[in-house]
């Protein structure tokens, strides 16, 4: 049970939206302008970061919802996924997106982890200073999801039929719209 | 020098914002709605949770940056903001405040820390459970901005005065006006 009274038919983040809409918003478009819009890095390795993320803070809703996401976006490749969580750098990924999976890697643990060695890997592999800034802020930005979701103690499905199904008009209409759909004043 | 090409004339977060307002803005108002707008928790309290766990995160920017704030809203006693951030238990803080700190705290280390008696505790001096969920969210956004901060290697004024003479706009008019005044497009 969750550690406030939230609407129990919405799992992880969506019952803390719907409970205070007000910070919902923000943290939509905050979401949707790092994943969900046209950029360097394709929507497919901007989930697969958010995702390991998730899975290094053991955040089982974050971890499985982005995960279904990224699946999506991967033509249906869920094992690609499954890959980039166990071990990425031995993952069918491409060397840039190894590069920054580390640096993500890191913020996890502390931003203060980051090396200037983990930047120019990175650049040699040929990120530009916004992958770079991006892949810190998806990385921190799951350190603060994969949080408010564990620390409010959020019911999680336990069915992968289910994040396959929700992932699925959040992937093609992205996060501010998903959002609209069930709560009020967003 | 930071990791990534930044106006070296704003430190900490502003120069990230200043690089990227497209996630700039979303991300003040979020901290606009959890630190600045009216609420049960007074705007001392709530900067001194933001300041709490960025020192727990060892960051430097943001706990000299909301403990400078902290400290306006709170008739300028700096040491209390001292006190809180060396040991919350035996601060001049009320007892609610302290049951909410100690969320916070855990929720610093992991959301998956947070226990139903650390909730009961916070219940028992009389927590909401809008202030339970707005402790949690903001140790979760301040684990986010001391990521997003440290995770760049931006650069930190050492100097008190420089966050006090920045503090006082910012408690006075808040975060949206304040990255409004510097972020093109926000």
């Amino acid at each position: 049970m969750a550690h406030i009274k939230l609407d129990e038919k919405l799992p992880g983040i969506r019952g803390l939206f719907a409970f205070r809409p007000e910070t919902a918003l923000p943290m939509s478009e905050l979401v949707e302008v790092l994943l969900h819009t046209p950029g360097t890095l394709s929507m497919g390795e901007r989930e697969l970061i958010a995702t390991y993320v998730s899975a290094q803070n053991d955040c089982f809703y974050c971890q499985s919802a982005h995960g279904a996401i990224a699946a999506i976006h991967l033509d249906g490749d869920e094992d690609l996924v499954r890959q980039v969580k166990q071990n990425f750098e031995q993952a069918n990924v491409s060397n840039r997106l190894k590069s920054l999976l580390a640096i993500a890697g890191k913020v996890q643990q502390s931003g203060r982890k980051v090396t200037a060695e983990d930047v120019e890997r990175a650049r040699k592999e040929g990120a530009t200073d916004q992958e770079i800034h991006d892949t810190v802020l998806i990385a921190a930005v799951f350190c603060m999801c994969n949080r408010y979701v564990d620390g409010l103690a959020t019911w999680a499905p336990q069915d992968a039929d289910a994040y396959r199904q929700r992932a699925a008009p959040v992937a093609r209409d992205g996060y501010i719209k998903a959002v609209q759909a069930y709560v009020k004043t967003a």
